[in-house]
């Protein structure tokens, strides 16, 4: 088994930091380099015909991509420390915090700094600063959500750590590429709840 | 329990056709009326904190939000047909399958039509043209992409429906908007497909 990852890109790290909660240290890492545009060459594409990282190689040859994929494959093996829901039921709430997240934290995000930081544009063309500019107050929004959801419990999806704090987490320190700090914007639940998440292994 | 919808949207249509493939009919269902933004009214935003349609009110009283979330709660509640996979293993391939169409071609359609059709002015702002146009050659090539898949097996995760059909069938029937028509890019495998999908009683 095998993971293709790329170093500073929050996606791989997101299944990294899973596979640290998990304790499987075992599997080895493969560096692409996004800047050189390994990514989109053909011998990666053959491992992942969407040119996208990260990726598992699995023992009978299968590639898995996609993060929250992954995730759901390791989790399926490796069972102990549960990190997507016990049952059905809690298996969807999960899923609903940790999409909530995703796509209303991290990809404004994502796309704010995809838009507008020149070390980017070899990734993301056509950039429209424009667009990215628009984006960064939308993150902004669900940072503020999700710092009053953390008002009220302490971990992103409830009472425990799960996959969503994972995927919040590396929003969060992806988001220091905007100089963003929680409690520079009054977000002191939020602040507090990443100190907690750095303090783990996982986070190193 | 309830399922707040809105009508010609993908997302809650995705949760329609996959109650309909379920044969689950006696679920209340309630419209919301996006033009007149009642899902950013507060009344709306108590069950859904970040004002997205579809949300599943449930009979203990809990919200939950998030397409894909709805579908792995319900799958849990009614297994037969299994749409989202039987075991781990399988469950991460279709779940990939379906992140592949959700990320990168229903995504990107979904942008090309709210930054550019005047119409969707009231849900997207700001609309920046610009990057409207940019995303539609991004959403055909994932079209390209899956086309090809579809010459190779029957359905968009493998050799059987699943929830990646419904993704994707609701993304190509959302991409009407923008006239776009398989066959008529040349991608018939997709159309063929999107036919046989188009056949089945889940899809009125």
């Amino acid at each position: 088994m095998r993971l293709y990852v790329a170093p500073r890109a929050p996606n791989p790290r997101r299944v990294q930091m899973f596979l640290a909660e998990k304790g499987i240290h075992h599997i080895e890492q493969v560096n692409v380099d996004l800047n050189a545009n390994e990514h989109k060459a053909a011998e990666f594409r053959q491992k992942s015909a969407l040119a996208r990282v990260p990726v598992l190689e699995l023992d009978d040859g299968r590639m898995l991509s996609e993060t929250r994929a992954i995730c759901t494959w390791l989790e399926g093996h490796w069972p102990t420390p549960n990190l997507m829901g016990e049952d059905a039921d809690e298996r969807a709430f999960i899923e609903m915090a940790d999409r909530r997240v995703e796509w209303y934290f991290m990809l404004p995000l994502a796309n704010s700094i995809r838009h507008t930081h020149p070390g980017l544009a070899p990734l993301e063309q056509p950039q429209i600063a424009e667009f990215g500019q628009s984006q960064l107050p939308k993150a902004m929004e669900t940072a503020t959500w999700l710092d009053a959801e953390l008002q009220r419990h302490d971990w992103v999806a409830g009472d425990r750590f799960t996959i969503a704090d994972i995927t919040a987490f590396c929003t969060v320190e992806f988001a220091r590429l905007v100089r963003f700090k929680p409690s520079e914007s009054g977000l002191h639940a939020l602040q507090a709840w990443r100190d907690r998440v750095a303090a783990r292994p996982s986070a190193l």
